[in-house]
């Protein structure tokens, strides 16, 4: 298992690269008696589809999902859910100055000292397209979530210098943006920082900030599984993010503790917190309150204009990354971060299932006495 | 295995309370003939150790470790390295506060929801303690990382606003500061910070850093299992981090990718870069730059300072968090650091030995010839 | 992960069921560099493919192997290996009678109390042609055994009650016969056997033996993970298995000390031993002699006779298993047992590669020394 | 994690050599809210203790063990129960013969390839004593199953050739033999067997046979963790077991389909079969009836008669195992047996807890309502 499986129990692994016969998926772990159709798959992987907006690469890409096994009469079934998206814009061309040649800001150089061999086709397996395995799982543990209550949401909370700050914020206008940003302004306003940087064949990065509501307290592990730890893992481990915080996150540092503790309360049985600088968990542990975790996303690495660089001989050269690039991968990315927070939590909460004995009592209860019965059948053998 | 385990093939198992009878880690998977004595490890523990400088701990325990196995002739063996300290400091005392109040910044909360029962005891698994195990296995993931030329350092970078910028670095003064940052000066002025913030019965967090030098090209494994992947969740399953970056991090949202991209070059047959944004990892691989890391710590949840809490019966009640508590953890969450940052690096760089059949070949090459003769020894049977 | 998933360093993940739209398996972990084409495989998969002889069913089906991932230019890349087997031969039918009753050896019952649905399709996830994403992957385990001197083979050693002695073994007549035995006359007398059951409506099992050459000594980990205990697992997970012994296996719980021993003795400079009573192995680690393991299979649960059996509405019925069933799985069980066998020595084996310090100075030896020096190029940033 | 861990869930990791400080074993991810005491533990670690009766080595260890962690008022807490046995009994002796020779059927030879360093006193880590932690892990296992109205038994079904039929079983005679076998009369005659055999200092091996009752049907992951592929791998990674089997095992490969397969019927309400020849498992899932499996043990290696053997130097040279060696290890093993049964039905039993939908529902049913409500808590902030 060489880093390509995520989750203990609601377990996936992801394979593919960006010009081989296609890009997919195995769940395993997904319990049984979910609904689930390739239409609600679908809908994920559209979001994070190419050529949806100006800012995004041309590839033409339908990327439409088939569920291969796990489900039966439109219901997960518990046994692995196999997913898979042909690739199609594999268009024949010359890849010879990629396959030589080192791209700065991409893995192709120590990718090529770890396996003495690389598929430059598109970037190979550390193509941005290695993500859809992850958004078509996401989508799957987003329904198990939905079940119980629980909801995630991700979005654009800045490009380049334009930050959105939490009072400016309107959900509602996520979606008629096509950076994905919670304030239709300052999403113009980084439209036309975006358009400039084209223009100088540069690009930007941004910050995403994900949410979940509805979580039941308690879920994460102490020590090394904490619910922060793992979404820090999870979401650090899409292929420009370069930091991740909890709450207050990095503000937190430069705090005191009596500003930085929040007060509980009771109110009608129910214990709250009266602010939220700790973003939902305590001790690694989800408190009650709403979860908050923002992702910083580097500028995209592939730019047109020159740059120096090294090729495989170890001679020194120019280089130009041509062909079709995000200028700004931030709105595509933004449904790989929810996804990547659903599969952690949906994880998480599934190992919590066993965290005491009350808990297995409830689910075997009504088992134990017939089963007891049933085992002395093998007297009658 | 509920979160207390942590890596793949280095892999250690921490276990303890901190007032119970100890506290202690199990390595099983550290490879055979690494010198190994109690001392190497000391001097580990020591750098956590309470009672250090004025602004930490008074409580009274001498942290001294035994290795109860996988040692032997001062070498380790290949089996698993169990190691204990035992809690010395239990003193009786009435826990009637924290037994029944849920502490504002604490798991006690959660806990509770968790598991349905609790040891309060100086917060019990969710104590700083617990990270003694940590610390330990640090100590000897270290040591295998020296073999290799591999050196792990970390420091802190900032207290509460008190920040040191890299070009004021002064390597050679942070241990002659009690604060282990890495300009005297600075130091003061944040050691006044503190005493300031114990008077007015506060306390404050700050930034860690860490760096690696002598890592080989390409260790980490590409999608989940990055280097910068596993990083982030080493480092945030730390008790009180709240955000984890890798280079430029936070930064590098609001640069643009031709200033932010590293240029590569050759020289004398190596490849290196001509900056580092990138902390040295590029698509979740080291590349050969110095790995730099920053952790931001939380402000001490414990203040003696009156708070409003519920208890366990739900009541909105006053509670002081009285006891012996750091007004900063910084200093010696450090240590933790970089431990946390050697037990990754010391687990992929395991992983990364069987990338590719060459390798594989180098190891087992001279053995195949005997075996394939010997295995032929049945035929006498 | 709930069960699809083996070994921790070559990993497999398998999913599929008998009447869905495929069956496949992606192999993560496997080290970059092995040459590798779909005809490899496909030579594998002819193995257990079904129609070969009369002794198999009559299901139509050509068993095409795809290689979706991990092969760049005809070699491994290191990045997963998805590997893919359509479905053809689903031929619309009637299945009420296996969808409401739950068949008699058949894990119908205990599939629908532990899931609450069940693809009931040709026994879905349960159904033989499970095997076939193990022994794809296994075909990929055994071409990486063979780069080592490796070999692995499998045979019938017995039918029914039609055992072959290893003193009749004759190895060159295993592809001579369809039941895969080492010895042509028994296995005519097998083969009327057979054929007078089918006459009867019933079925027969049988032992398969398994044995691999060359294996360095020392692979397998002391404990729970010995080579033993992990190739009985895999084989015992093989789905009409029901026993699995290594070496004298059962018959030497009857042996005497002195007997079961088997001296060493040095020629040459090699270590070996006089005897095999062991199969291979001591203490869990390969002794350098042959490893020779047996599995027994039960006879086929489908039978076309009458049974007594129960309904999903809990009555009482009697039923008939018709369709094309193999009177004994045995002959296409064979490559399956051959497959998890090279599945779990590849694993142990790359589990090995870090059992000293001396073969991870073998592997990054020459590294280090130029990584200290790129190491400081962020000097010039 | 090189082989001391078991268990997915409920999760074991053992360490200690037998002449080193002591032996443990670190049990993570067992669930709170159970009753615990050191007695409970004992009574388990007292059954394999040795110089229990004159087959058995004078060895004079109290075995005592002490919990370290993870138990707070006699409840276990959830969190890591670390479990403390240390070595009394390591007398200062020439460990001389052992050290530089490699003794026939121990792992001396192959664990030196592995490592190049070997803990020789008393075997190192390869020593009996290794299963203390198994064993310690395995009560608190059985008290978790006790809970659920499962038990566990193990027995001695054969001494060497000694072997009671099923029919002769009178469980209550168990205790009453230092054999541990279900009939006392062949017990008799099995101890004068071994007494004959240590007079010609030679040694024997025997069969245990162990059972579960009271397990719901469906425990056990279909494919690779099936309930009987992972019962194998426990009780074959039991330093002597050379074979294991489920229900008719072995003898089912000589049967036919009609009379192999147990029929189903139903009476009350509840499912039963009319036959147990599977042994309680039906495709890797339990069916309800009694589980039955057999594990071969071998006959003790170490023997005090003169054997050939290699020592260090490569050289052909003659030895004599000499010490405090059991005849036969089959009586003490029973326990261990038991507790790798228990282990395993555990994790299994836990694993299946998310196998559907309904089953996490039936957990967090209660606590959605209130934490969506909790989760808007911070809009107070």
């Amino acid at each position: 298992m060489s880093g390509s499986s995520f989750g203990k129990i609601f377990s996936i692994t992801t394979w593919g690269e960006s010009h081989g016969a296609g890009i997919g998926v195995v769940i395993d772990g997904c319990p049984a008696g979910i609904p689930l159709t390739e239409n609600e798959i679908q809908r994920y992987l559209d979001r994070r589809k190419p050529g949806q907006s100006k800012y995004t690469t041309k590839r033409n890409e339908s990327d439409s999902v088939e569920i291969l096994s796990g489900v039966f009469e439109g219901v997960t079934t518990g046994t692995p859910i196999s997913l898979l998206v042909r690739n199609q814009d594999q268009r024949s061309r010359d890849y010879g100055n990629i396959a030589s040649t080192f791209r700065p800001g991409h893995a192709d150089y120590p990718f090529t000292e770890k396996y003495g061999i690389r598929d430059y086709r598109g970037g190979g397996r550390s193509s941005g397209r290695e993500t859809i395995g992850r958004v078509a799982a996401g989508a799957v543990a987003s329904l198990l979530l939905k079940e119980l209550g629980i909801s995630v949401r991700a979005y654009t909370k800045s490009i380049g210098p334009y930050e959105i700050d939490e009072k400016d914020y309107h959900f509602e206008e996520i979606e008629e943006n096509s950076l994905y940003m919670p304030n239709r302004k300052t999403a113009e306003k980084a439209g036309e920082y975006i358009s400039s940087l084209m223009a100088e064949t540069d690009s930007c990065g941004g910050i995403i900030e994900c949410t979940a509501d509805g979580l039941p307290v308690g879920i994460g592990e102490p020590v090394f599984d904490k619910l922060d730890a793992m979404l820090a893992r999870a979401v650090m481990s899409i292929g420009a993010v370069k930091g991740v915080e909890i709450g207050d996150g990095f503000a937190a540092a430069s705090s005191v503790g009596s500003r930085n503790n929040d007060p509980f309360f009771s109110e009608g049985g129910v214990i709250r917190k009266k602010s939220n600088h700790a973003g939902g968990t305590l001790g690694g542990l989800s408190d009650g309150s709403r979860l908050v975790l923002r992702a910083a996303v580097k500028p995209t690495s592939s730019i047109s204009r020159e740059q120096s660089t090294v090729n495989t001989d170890g001679e020194n050269v120019r280089m130009r990354v041509v062909g079709r690039h995000d200028p700004v991968i931030v709105p595509r990315a933004v449904v790989v971060v929810e996804a990547m927070t659903a599969l952690t939590i949906a994880d998480l909460l599934l190992q919590n299932m066993c965290s005491r004995m009350e808990n297995i009592k409830k689910v075997y209860g009504a088992h134990t006495g017939s089963d007891t019965e049933a085992a002395s059948a093998d007297e009658l053998s």
